[in-house]
């Protein structure tokens, strides 16, 4: 049976929470009373129904922030998990439950390593905080970001943030992400006419007008990415159009797409190529974008430096630095001028059915952590 | 007030029975008590809910037939109604009710037709038919289509066949259908593979595969049409692909389309063209075909001249011959060798709220019908 340490014992308390976002369930509690217990001042900041704290220890030099969130996907059919998604098991060696790596794991593993560090170094270098959210999962309107936005207007300043992440993909520590492409959607309604088939010259069919524009949406090539970014990406996520009826000409067509796009081109630059083709179609359109956050970058540097020295001297590989993959809350945090890396357990079944971890992995995760606090905040 | 004619009270009695498709709800039996009393020998054909019936005055010659449906479609909401759709009401010389044009006034003309041209000829020529269903706004599988399957099986012919669809589109008479197109849809499955967006490489996008296919469709040019018909059309009716999440590059999408044929193509050649268009963009697909009926045409001859005549005796203009428009059950018809055509009352409010007919023209087209009769059959 695999031995229950600190963190282990932690990351099963927090999974036992049903936190299904925005829900929080008392998880930001239990952190708050080991922070509170090591000399942590706690700043609760609830905003509307989603719980958030920041916590400080030290009141000068650079600020080094662990972030992430409680709230966590709903579990889906319970009858089809191994074990209940809230009533997590350790089975050969595997800790399963919703939340396991995806970012409960990370949280405990966060605490005990600073719990750890504190104990060695009570006088150490700078502040260390704690930036945690229940709204990540969720609409992310009145979580990380607002946080952030209050202690922008404070002139609080983040210097370096790790992110919980699962940023893993094979083997604990093999990615980590220093930066994250930047996200948009559009919901683009195309007009035409209604009308019966049999009549056609009586109606004007919006699937037929869109069909050439998203086809060159779809193989336009926007850029050829960068060094530190994958190419941009454009996909249709969802496309409706018609009344259900086969002898109906629809009247209008709704198609929702989204962009992940590189360092190399802007939002505006990309809304002005879509109005263009568009336009170029000379179709009559409405349509509606939602911004979902800048790209960010974290060049090689302090923070990128010591997290990489951490995973080589903790589990002895050498990271990858990579900015692909989805967006998270530190797109939000690196609006600070904060350097932020994402860092966590593997992400294999993350969101999923029966989301599980290695246990063992979790403990050298604390380690990996612990050891980023020493590089850079030891006296 | 307007003077209730035999031809509007039965169309008022036929219009009162809420016969919403496939229902029949008596009206076939009020038109069999009447053709009973003329003489007229009647065989019911029910097939599965379905309610039809054959009646035939005469026992050799030519035989010409009218036919037509008893059912409706739905009325909709009927607060937006002028008057309760099944209590019709006669306002300022127009009857309102649902069916009133799509075709139970059509049905009502023909019968007092026949009652008086029967009583100015009891001993006519050839044989009178009556070919009804209750099955024309439904699937059309148990009604006219498997009449016509009987009457064929036994060798009974139709030499002529008025069916009563509202053909007429400004003024009674103005257009009377020689024929119409072939029509059938395609049901078309496009299969990619489901995946997240953040992570495109992983997915294959079925609507960006699609897209230039159904631009290639919607843009094709099938044929010039000929003499009796406009060129064959394509429409896509439905389209669906996605998750509903914005986030989800979707598995698969779903299309209906329709073609509207001109006899200058076949069902296979059409086939052929679109199998050849999705191949070429190397889509992954199923497909699966509804046929919904060949196109036919009633050359300008004995039937399409007593029409004609017919017209331009009872209200003065000339009948314009048209194919264009939906399909009817005259098609089901036509397989029989039989010269087919449509004429009916003005069609602009048919499936509509406020379903509505000029009573006048109602009294008109019994005399036309009758005038039909006395140029084909009487002695």
């Amino acid at each position: 049976m695999t031995q229950l340490t600190p963190t282990l014992a932690l990351a099963l308390d927090l999974i036992s929470r049903p936190s299904v976002t925005p829900e929080d369930e008392g998880c930001q509690d239990l952190m708050i009373e080991r922070l509170e217990k090591i000399g942590f001042e706690i700043e609760r900041m609830p905003f509307g129904h989603v719980k958030n704290f920041y916590a400080k220890r030290g009141n000068k030099g650079p600020n080094l922030c662990f972030a992430g969130h409680t709230d966590v996907v709903p579990a889906g059919p319970e009858s089809e998990w191994k074990v209940p998604p809230f009533e997590p098991e350790i089975i050969d060696g595997v800790l399963f439950g919703r939340g396991a790596a995806d970012m409960k794991g990370s949280l405990a593993a966060m605490v005990t390593a600073v719990e750890n560090f504190v104990a060695e170094h009570p006088d150490h270098n700078g502040q260390i905080s704690f930036l945690i959210t229940s709204d990540e999962e969720g609409p992310f309107v009145d979580g990380t970001t607002r946080v952030v936005d209050t202690l922008m207007e404070r002139n609080e300043k983040i210097d370096w943030c790790i992110v919980g992440e699962p940023s893993s993909t094979k083997t604990l520590g093999d990615i980590i992400k220093n930066g994250r492409r930047g996200s948009f959607s559009g919901d683009l309604t195309v007009y035409g006419k209604q009308g019966h088939v049999a009549y056609p010259h009586l109606a004007i069919n919006p699937i037929h007008l869109a069909a050439p524009a998203l086809a060159e949406l779809a193989s336009t090539h926007w850029d050829n990415g960068n060094e530190f970014f994958p190419p941009t990406s454009f996909q249709v996520s969802n496309l409706n159009s018609g009344t259900g009826a086969t002898n109906v000409v629809p009247g209008k067509l709704h198609a929702q797409f989204n962009f992940r796009f590189s360092s190399e081109l802007t939002f505006d630059d990309l809304k002005e190529k879509v109005l263009h083709i568009l336009d170029k179609h000379e179709l009559q359109y409405d349509i509606e974008w939602t911004y979902n956050g800048l790209p960010f970058l974290t060049k090689p540097g302090e923070l990128v430096d010591a997290i990489v020295d951490a995973v080589q001297t903790t589990v002895n590989i050498t990271p990858e630095l990579s900015t692909s993959g989805g967006t998270s809350d530190g797109r939000f945090i690196a609006k600070m001028g904060t350097q932020v890396v994402e860092l966590g357990p593997i992400n294999a079944t993350i969101h999923q059915i029966n989301e599980c971890i290695d246990a063992e992995s979790l403990n050298q995760l604390s380690l990996i952590y612990q050891r980023i606090l020493t590089n850079l905040m030891a006296k």
